[in-house]
């Protein structure tokens, strides 16, 4: 068989993290993981009581693909009660996790060869997502002083900007001011925005700010992964401009059929364990007051401000210039897993490396004990 | 915002007429569902069961990208039961459904422009997919003589073949000779072979041949939506060569992350749910000679030989050239929902309608009644 050419995407080095992580499991090693993205823990109780009661009720096949009317409204509701934005539930279209409205969206949106700014460092996925459909990922350098996030001045010649705040790897948020002004670039330069929403509810201090309190103008995408704790269930949503409903219904139809009917009716249930959910926020709180306390006396460096998600971003300066090399050693030396900032970005992630902290608050002692020896020894 | 001109896809038109039924239904009627295909059953015991428990048991978070290995390795453990073919677990590709198999041999196979044959009548998000995907689908005329689908013949100037078997609406097969004389073609004129297997298991005498027996280099795609009753839970697997397993792994890890988690422990337990599966399979046989029976007394015309699948495939000449309008008046007059055959080809299904016999056999008689009823008015 031959291969196309826009499938040499790059691996997603996260994941092959997590499979080396595997395989020292596998032999015998007790590993801190803090690679992946994830909670530990479970989806919430109500979400999985009412799934238990719904399988034993109905057939569970598929539901129309812009997803239940029920979770479409509850998302709306939620806009109103958490962001003060109306936003009505017809525009609401769930997706197979945040993945899905990426490939919806960009496909949506964009014409083969059309350029799509995004912040470095960055999702991995969203560059490689844009090259296998054809387009080109045009990169926007970060830095520390604009806190990681796009200006509005980056916005020139583009097609589309997408933005995330909080941001991965760096958490870095954008406020209201900064959003507004990003959203207000594109409108005048004709630039379709992309609003990546998924960290949010994962905040410490200040809530985020959605696209939605600034504009319609905007596709915002949002996930059950982080906040709601379901990363597996791969469950998500979009919200979309009005005239942009039928374009998604049609293209969710026949790429996707519909998201997972059991995933869906889970989600919606997940939308009421807003105690269960501030209880696994709480243990993100703590672990990042943890680690904020010791990873800069520990050596690592120029640490960027996360203001939400759960991840630390910093740079290995101080020992090495290989991060690939300084996780794999860290893995089997320390036992601790972390991704190497290559992932995030690729010209200048060779010295920096992402930590996750959405584990158990003893797993994370754990791991800065362990880290606090293994980095002295280098 | 812009939208794309990639975006313009049809509608999947028996999506439109399950809403128009849903409507009809909210309004008060009793619609007797023989529009989608999918069974009226839910996921196995089995299935249900083996997620109820491990909800319990752990955070069902991301699996890796391919797939969980033991769910893997039960695929490849059917193939050597069912098809005595033996195919390595490593080639085994988890997907969210055979929608993310179309998707992912797609951008692994295809650069844009290159030109993909699919047999009309088809699937019709076959053609959608690859325009999305910037690929041309290149339409082969079935002929009731050639049971619908593609002959060797067909594959000069392509890039790509697409195949199904038992095939969607019409139900034909490839037997054995017929699908080794095609790859064969494939082969020799560098044409990359795509088998869509996905109604496999739902056969009424002679069992569906895989590809994989035949050929090694093929990509099969398949689905557990169908004969293991689970179209709701977004599940299915690919079969790849060996040498595409790493393409596949790079873009699934990008675009999907990973199957849903829930679904793929259901999916385990549903492949040794053979008993309830074989006892769902004689209601679609009942279904099927109760219809094959009762149709074209009823004046339904050349009707497909419908080897497997649950679909009877035939002409409305008698009454109608219009199939939207034909089963627009059916619905609402009849209170009969099935499919105008313009989801299947765009050319010659303003003269066709496709019936799903999934449901239950009272309900399938109902219909019977009704249709006979309604079509001696016209």
């Amino acid at each position: 068989m031959r291969i196309s050419s826009r499938s040499a995407v790059d691996s997603f080095i996260v994941m092959d993290v997590m499979e080396s992580a595997r395989a020292e499991e596998a032999k015998g090693a007790d590993i801190i993981h803090m690679e992946v993205g994830q909670p530990a823990t479970p989806a919430p109780a109500r979400a999985r009581q009412a799934l238990a009661h719904a399988m034993e009720q109905g057939p569970l096949g598929y539901t129309v693909a812009l997803g239940l009317p029920e979770l479409r409204k509850r998302v709306a509701r939620m806009y109103r009660e958490k962001h003060g934005a109306e936003v009505a539930a017809e525009r609401v279209v769930i997706t197979s996790g945040s993945s899905a409205g990426f490939i919806l969206s960009f496909l949506a949106l964009f014409d083969a060869g059309q350029r799509v700014g995004i912040a470095d460092p960055g999702y991995p996925s969203y560059r490689n997502i844009l090259k296998a459909l054809n387009l080109t990922p045009q990169r926007i350098e970060g830095t520390l002083a604009n806190r990681y996030q796009p200006q509005p001045s980056d916005v020139v010649g583009l097609d589309g900007l997408l933005v995330a705040s909080p941001a991965n790897p760096t958490g870095s948020m954008l406020d209201r001011a900064a959003l507004a002004s990003l959203a207000a670039a594109c409108q005048t330069a004709g630039v379709n925005l992309i609003s990546d929403e998924i960290y949010h509810g994962v905040t410490y201090g200040t809530p985020a700010v959605s696209a939605l309190e600034v504009t319609d103008d905007v596709i915002v995408i949002n996930s059950f992964s982080k906040y709601y704790s379901m990363t597996g269930w791969r469950i998500g949503w979009m919200v979309v401009p009005e005239d942009m409903v039928r374009v998604m219904e049609r293209l969710s139809q026949n790429l996707f059929i519909c998201p997972s009917h059991a995933s869906q009716i889970a989600a919606l249930a997940a939308m009421d364990a807003e105690e269960e959910l501030q209880a696994n926020l709480a243990v993100y709180a703590a672990n990042r007051a943890l680690l904020m306390n010791a990873l800069p006396d520990i050596g690592f460096q120029d640490i960027a401000p996360p203001d939400g998600a759960f991840y630390i971003y910093g740079s290995i300066d101080r020992w090495s210039a290989d991060a690939r090399a300084f996780t794999s050693a860290m893995l089997k030396e320390a036992g601790v897993a972390a991704t190497p900032g290559l992932d995030f970005d690729p010209v200048r992630g060779h010295r920096t490396i992402r930590f996750s902290y959405a584990g158990s608050t003893a797993r994370m002692e754990e791991g800065v004990r362990r880290l606090t020896t293994w980095c002295a020894s280098l």
